[in-house]
């Protein structure tokens, strides 16, 4: 029988807290300036603003040792037709792979993963890396959009809308051989997924979802249940059966467009600063967090550098709060960081 | 007995089932270009701007055919002279009455009504109109102010602040005999009304709300009940004891001022936008909505281009979404969308 | 045996009724313009931009005779070199020392006290006059920091991180001799105080919080109970045993940098306008409030005259708010207004 409630939760402090201390303190950090998933070229400078934004600085301050292995380097191909109505099918597949195996071999080394995208259609990679490590991981996806669409939903061919529909075990029959993907295999159950801030879901998607009886948490959700209620609901969902490493897939287009106007699918009605950080606390609190993608800030839509800034240091803040920094003093000083290192060799990418 | 709480609203969710099922879907737009309710010239030019902001489109969108019946065009009055305090008595009576005529006339076709204005003075009209075919009606009224003064207690003796009063039964001894009025008569009682959003109450109307019992919900209430209670205790206060048709009479300055910038009376610490699309959503879902008032959207007021665009595609996502566009993927595609018509011959205006 | 939950508030509300009924309805405006407790110069223009904003017309609408006292004139000190890395300290010393004072007469003098800073330094001697009084006083503290270093936790050494220290009965073992600080007093225990609105909290501050088992509301707080459960344990705590006199200290970075950018140490994620005026409220309410501050507005920061104007006009809210502005219909016309005295002389300044 599950444990549920105010049992399972002690449980899980206990747990988290015992994994807390024995596991290694080190963060990766992985560029992948990739943006064929979707049509709008700019989200590829991604990781550089997030970068330029103090991403290295802050983490540095946590109690973490930090190695930033710099960006990926894909490949450009110069024949990509489109498969069905899928667009760039052969860049995306082969950025996912590469993705894929540097990832891998990220968790494998005992670091923290945090993923820069790029577009989301990186996740196929990430996760899929991620759960070569870690066959038990499970999934939070942060964002307005479901991002579930198959080939055959998807009203735009964007393989960016679509990363989802790629991972989930029950869905492996409705995905066709897309060119560039034959290296992909599914790797989570519906199950062993959460979505939150979700708001402009086509309808193949929505259909999607109430088949496999997905969890996930619509804005309109949080308005009824409030952020700390989603939460609860997330982790007793899936956490409360067993304890295991937590993937955090976060669009930058969950928060509000107010908030993070420079991204590629801004949608009204997002997630405020508080909710957002909120969410990424509670994930830290856990102490399972084991890969994070930070994807679609796009340094080329904000109207003007302020929004292109604030955008990138909301990712920043994003990131900093899911590895632990915290608001309320618990927090070591700038003086005790660990070094941070260039060891892009030792992960061979 | 009143029916309260499950199975009141397991009996509202059958019913309005039902009802949904055989209802016409279409929907009348008419445009009310007026604004001698108040002082401030610009809000004429509403209804241009909402259908400028795509209104036309995004309900085509939805299961409905649209008909859009164009502006109605008021008499200019040539000699107006204030009444009591009440300034331009007659040009808003016979505006009102002229557009009591064309709402009767759409709703009485079997349109659910939506009104462009225009200011709120507009609503004497509206909800007179509807009235007058639906006898039976509750009005939902989302505005930062409650707009019921009447002459003697009118700071401005603006008309925009008043047309409640002329309204509800219980203030008729109260009201003298405006000139431009005498077509009019109350079609309410202060039971069949509820009040969402006010923060900018005169003292006059704070008696008239207090002696009468009318329910309202302050921002404070909000503040403290969460807007899903708000929603559910409205419900229960006009539609417990019977299903009937709803006005929703929407003044866009029941926004945050930083969401809806272009408009006259701007109060801070307004509806966010969430918040906003929830009231219209929950309308929505009830089956019900009738007839819906969208006021005072001024653009000469707006900071900039920026800030009318927002403004008035703010109030183009309250009318789609209050006539059931969703953001959780049920909503049909654009291709399905039924027909515009530019049949204005049909209801001779 | 302390009495909690209904009953007790039952009884505040009626005590606070006939506090209200016998209490002296006049406030006393004092300005202490005044920078030296931090780096950034520009915040002693912080009283000329409040009151420009309309301070005094808005609460000469209010029940109350408005007193406006000027701005204090504090001596500027040639020499006055840091103590440990404590900065300023005579400056800062010396400029509390006068305000003490004033303060003490003010209040002594039957007057609530609206004190415009000016840094948050200023409140040793506001709270520390209104103590002179009122020794039974509590203190709720709105803002995004502690304020709450000693001379020895404190990473920068400005003294506007530091007034509570002096204050708290609890912390007087780990004050040295501070020059220009010999006049000071502890005048509170830590059961006297609530914080609401941290989210920027030093190591060392942090651990006195947590070892004096100060009662403490973080944004994630906020987050979790909602801005209503946390006046009523604000309450519960300050005011179950016995009414006694509020000191509101309200720093204006509590708010949200997007509502409140003109101040020195803005932090993202703070309170919304309708939570600062929901606090604000809610002291209204107690009819205890005796003095209060507000603090931080610094009109060199704010980017342009807008930010600044939004700013200052904010501190006008807060502080209509707290003195019974009420948006709900119940506040008297302006022109019941009482009588503005510029009566400098009666407090000798």
């Amino acid at each position: 029988m599950a444990l549920r409630g105010p049992l399972s939760s002690l449980l899980r402090t206990q747990l988290s807290h015992a994994r807390q201390q024995s596991r290694a303190q080190s963060v990766a950090v992985l560029g992948a300036p990739f943006s064929r998933g979707q049509k709008r070229r700019g989200v590829e400078h991604g990781p550089k603003v997030i970068r330029d934004a103090g991403l290295i600085e802050r983490l540095s301050g946590l109690d973490y040792s930090v190695h930033d292995f710099g960006d990926l380097s894909f490949p450009v191909l110069e024949k990509d037709e489109p498969y069905m109505n899928v667009k760039c099918p052969r860049a995306v597949g082969a950025a996912n792979k590469m993705l894929s195996e540097a990832v891998s071999r990220a968790i494998g080394a005992g670091h923290t993963l945090v993923m820069l995208g790029g577009d989301h259609s990186l996740a196929i990679g990430s996760v899929g890396g991620h759960a070569r490590q870690c066959p038990d991981l499970c999934l939070i996806w942060v964002d307005a959009h479901a991002d579930v669409n198959t080939p055959a939903t998807s009203p735009s061919g964007n393989l960016h809308g679509q990363p989802v529909a790629f991972m989930l075990r029950e869905l492996q029959d409705k995905m066709p051989d897309i060119p560039g993907f034959s290296w992909t295999k599914p790797c989570i159950s519906s199950c062993d997924l959460v979505y939150i801030g979700l708001r402009d879901v086509d309808p193949g998607e929505h259909q999607i979802l109430k088949n496999l009886g997905i969890q996930y948490f619509t804005m309109r959700d949080i308005d009824r249940l409030g952020i700390q209620r989603v939460m609860e609901v997330t982790f007793d969902h899936l956490l409360a059966r067993k304890q295991r490493p937590i993937h955090l897939s976060f669009d930058i287009d969950a928060f509000d467009p107010s908030l993070a106007p420079a991204t590629g699918t801004p949608v009204n009605g997002g997630l405020t600063y508080r909710e957002g950080i909120y969410i990424t606390e509670e994930v830290h609190k856990t102490g399972l967090l084991s890969a994070l993608d930070m994807v679609e800030v796009n340094p080329i839509l904000g109207a003007g550098h302020d929004a292109v800034e604030a955008t990138a240091s909301l990712a920043v803040d994003v990131i900093a709060s899911s590895l632990g920094q915290t608001k309320e003093g618990a927090h070591a000083s700038i003086d005790d960081a660990a070094s941070v290192k260039e060891d892009t060799e030792q992960l061979r990418l």
